[in-house]
């Protein structure tokens, strides 16, 4: 079994791992921490866990973390991972980090948006987690960062158009919407039910810090410059993430080889799925799931390509993701621990 | 008081004009008609208008609109106003049609998207009811054509730019988001709580038949072709609409006077509202409401200009601007009946 | 014009009364009070209210207070406006409570369940604002205590039947089912999205202050000790509450007897509807407005009558019910301000 | 691996029994069937399950299931049961029905409340599956009746109480509250998102029939006529249902008795969560599990018992408990494909 430590526990994205871990036939939790409730016990936390993760919440100990893990997901805001991971990975521990940190191969691009880098020096040894797309690299790794829910979301509906050169990476738009728990348990008024209900709004309207996330990596892939619009919307539900993403193609496109192109680039990757013609991604699909759907459109009104991708932000956009991360990291099944359909309603 | 009659008055958008009407100061209710509920009363069919509309439904007969009334609202599918109009014209009512069947000037376009036009000698004769643009004509008008909610939402938050020669108007992109209430009360699985509730999705991807009604205003204001790319989605919320509108400026533009071209252009119209730089505006600060907020960015990174505007869909998307037409038509002030402010929560 | 002040205008049930009294045909705000946002503009708070309510946040300053209005709604925690009142009343101001500071006669109960009173000498002048019952007390107060939202729903529900002696009294269980809103703007998880949305519970079981509240009201009506059973519950909603009341009869009852004691105990109130036999109240269909809605039930089975009551628990449960208070204290029709009908969706 | 058949697999409680059969360690579906959706893949009609269930459709054939089958979900509307059922037994085969058709141990009270029985001599070989109260008896049957939602929720609340004789069977109060899903698949305004969102209502007050299938289960139990008053309402949520269950017992409870006597019944039964004092259930905790959480309380103010119990409606209340069922009649560990906890938000 694999020994796996989460760190940061009872935010959301923390409590889906230890649910998915709960229940992974070839790993098992053996400690969990969080700051502001340790020594107490997960499950007054989160009740929903009672008589299946009744586990006391250590507080963070990097030596005791080093003898009882092989792996430690770090599910903290960024900013704090920077300065423990440089002493988990001397300890011969692999990480897999959920937040910005380790994300950007660019220290300038991850300064620009976040914070000074305390790590700079294992920015480079450091995978970026999209296992559709760096499979080989995670493979070898010791440390993943983990995509955010929007690249995530953005970069899978965008990739295999890009790869084949059939768009102009460079006039690309991204009309993005997530369900409310991509905030996080931190309590605002954005959260407030009585605000958030029967609402929907734009927000960081070419503000918010997933775009260059989500420009470099283009980049990487294209070979040049990329400079996306990308808006952020909040849906009024729990869980759920849409980008609606509009690219120019350089030539028409017949509806078939479009969706060939992504078929053909998705063929090894079981978590995503290509729908039929008049098939609309929905989230309520893929809620609770490590699914990816997509669906892809020519607009010959218009003459471009508009892709809808969904994911469910705190699975393939935050803890599912991860698991297949350290999934592949141990050379395990892709799915393990990953396998469920979303509730039929 | 001025004498008004409701065809099709338990639909969404009918039942709304009820609401609307039975508080308006110079206006009174004097026969509403439903093919389905005739002989009923009203408030045994939506039970919130107990003691405000205990209404008896008549059968829809035009002499005894004719003899009772002074202006008719039409909130009836589409097809079936283009058979009814003429003779309520020659009556001498005036007519406020909801339907799609007067909104177009081009009769190919409508029957391009819709169907036949049985009454294309009075397309003429239309005035397009977006009274932010066309009052003076709307005054005249003895039929009035009731925009569209998508383009009500996507036009008001488009044509100042368009007006102002600014942007580029063969390169827009409308990502519009919309709730519940704009299917309507038919049942379908579309509106089927178990389906909607913490859902979303995109529909009729590029093949919305609000697109080229959008399409004709905007070519009506710019004189030139313009061919839009047009993405509706549904909001687990039962009313509201959002626009996001992707835009390309002939060059550079400083926020302030983007906001400027937009608060000149609407200083005469009160139920805009151009918003201060960071506010977003939420569906739910226009719900009930016949406004219609606006927001404007200017991405310096893409360089195209963001444009979110929103509106409730059944009020100034429908039934709200339906009476602010009847109000212009019958020269009283133009926010009689719709003054009130959206509930705080 | 009547001139309104509103002390504690920034939580929901002040945001309320701001509403309701801005389109007031014969009451005007004079001055609206927040510790919070002293300075700010109302509208910035609260952005529905542009162009409607731009209006300044003052400091609370009982002499600018005595000097500009004629009445004044405290929407305030409780154990403040009894510190407030006081010098209020001297400047021979008309009060509004909406906490619970005034709403009991036994000085006794408020303390057992609230807080030391700082005011008690007061107590007596305070008349309990629930105008179905006391509308004649009220229209000669300078203090009313306004009820509590479960104490609305619950004893409009109850009093027909309790004054008409054909219930046991001391064998009363009331199910009761509140919207989010009824915990106020403060943040809490009690009120996050992610938390709330999807869920139902029970809270403050057998524990509810609001219990007492009905209890003493229950004795003053019947002359005899009282002791009910009273659960609270969370709907995922906003707005809107509904108590589902048992009753023990002393005697079988036929449900035309049963319903003709609510129509005729209410007959001229206005704001109660008393619903067919088949109809059930729902909170949707009083959303919004003022008005209660009851539906009366007799179990042959157990032998039980069943009432069903709703109101918004922010209109008729608060800030509605406080504005129906000042039009009798003022003399003025019973319903100014207060006779929309619901959204019909 | 048992090989199971699921008759009308295309409604809710149908979907749910594909997607918990799908992962179950030692059950495969053999065969589904749908009258409307016949010859259609199961994936086309609930996307969600592209990838796990793209399984087609058969049209009913007895014979064929009984040649693949060794076990039967019947997830039909009652009526059709009790026709198909006894050719299945005379095949051999094992039946779960989760319509009301095997239920009731006293014809007469199916007849007084559904309709004429047509197989009324078998009703004699069916088995009440409710495990926690009738495991033995279920794990040699052949039929099992699968209990109602509420009887489930309402039952297991009651039970422990009722068995030890320490509360008054015949003073029995439930107020019942559903998510929105259990009024399944079928299109009707009372399921309409623009009607059930943020709303709330009581419904079928005193006339719902789960009523006497409770009542005669607590005959059964306890030995002596019962008459109880059932009112169940609707939650604007998709799933769960809560009970709050009313109880006079004959003298008073320390609250440790009674939570010991609910601990002591259930100390075999892993789906029961007996919760903390303070911890109210909630229904988002069992969403999507088979688990039904506990709470009580003893009122001191009235000396009422008063329970809270809470289920997912589709799982413990319908299908999750029929797969429960399935488990023990072929002595397979209890919790197979039942063992996941609630997402956490």
């Amino acid at each position: 079994m694999i020994r796996a430590g989460i760190i940061g526990a009872t935010g959301y994205t923390g409590a889906e791992l230890v649910r998915i871990l709960t229940s992974h036939e070839k790993a098992e939790i053996t400690s969990i921490t969080s700051r502001q409730y340790k020594g107490e016990i997960f499950s007054d936390i989160y009740p929903s866990f009672r008589k299946t993760a009744d586990i006391k919440i250590d507080e963070y100990n990097p030596e005791k973390i080093g003898d009882t893990c092989d792996v430690v997901f770090m599910a903290l805001p960024h900013e704090v991972p920077m300065k423990l991971v440089p002493e988990l990975l001397e300890r011969g521990l692999r990480v897999i980090d959920l937040s910005a940190d380790f994300r950007f191969s660019s220290r300038k691009s991850y300064e620009d948006y976040y914070c000074p880098h305390e790590s700079p020096e294992i920015l480079n040894n450091s995978v970026y987690g999209l296992p559709e797309v760096y499979k080989d690299q995670i493979k070898n790794s010791f440390l993943v960062g983990n995509p955010g829910c929007y690249p995530t979301c953005s970069l899978l509906g965008l990739i295999p158009l890009l790869k084949s050169g059939a768009a102009d990476f460079n006039d690309i738009i991204i009309d993005a919407k997530s369900g409310v728990s991509g905030a996080g348990r931190g309590l605002s008024y954005g959260s407030h039910f009585c605000e958030v209900n029967e609402n929907f709004k734009a927000y960081k309207v070419a503000q918010h810090r997933h775009r260059p996330e989500i420009e470099e990596k283009i980049e990487k892939v294209c070979g040049g410059k990329s400079r996306i619009t990308f808006t952020p919307h909040l849906i009024p539900a729990v869980r759920g993430m849409l980008a609606t993403i509009y690219l120019k193609p350089f030539s028409d496109m017949a509806p078939e080889n479009l969706k060939k192109l992504f078929v053909d680039f998705y063929k090894d990757s079981q978590f995503i799925r290509i729908l039929p013609e008049n098939e609309m991604p929905s989230i309520k699909n893929v809620a609770g799931t490590n699914y990816c759907d997509i669906n892809l459109t020519y607009d010959t009104n218009s003459q471009r390509i508009i892709v809808v991708s969904v994911i469910d932000n705190l699975m393939k956009g935050a803890s599912g993701q991860a698991v297949q991360n350290m999934n592949i990291m141990f050379d395990l099944e892709e799915n393990l621990g990953l396998s469920n359909t979303a509730l039929p309603v």
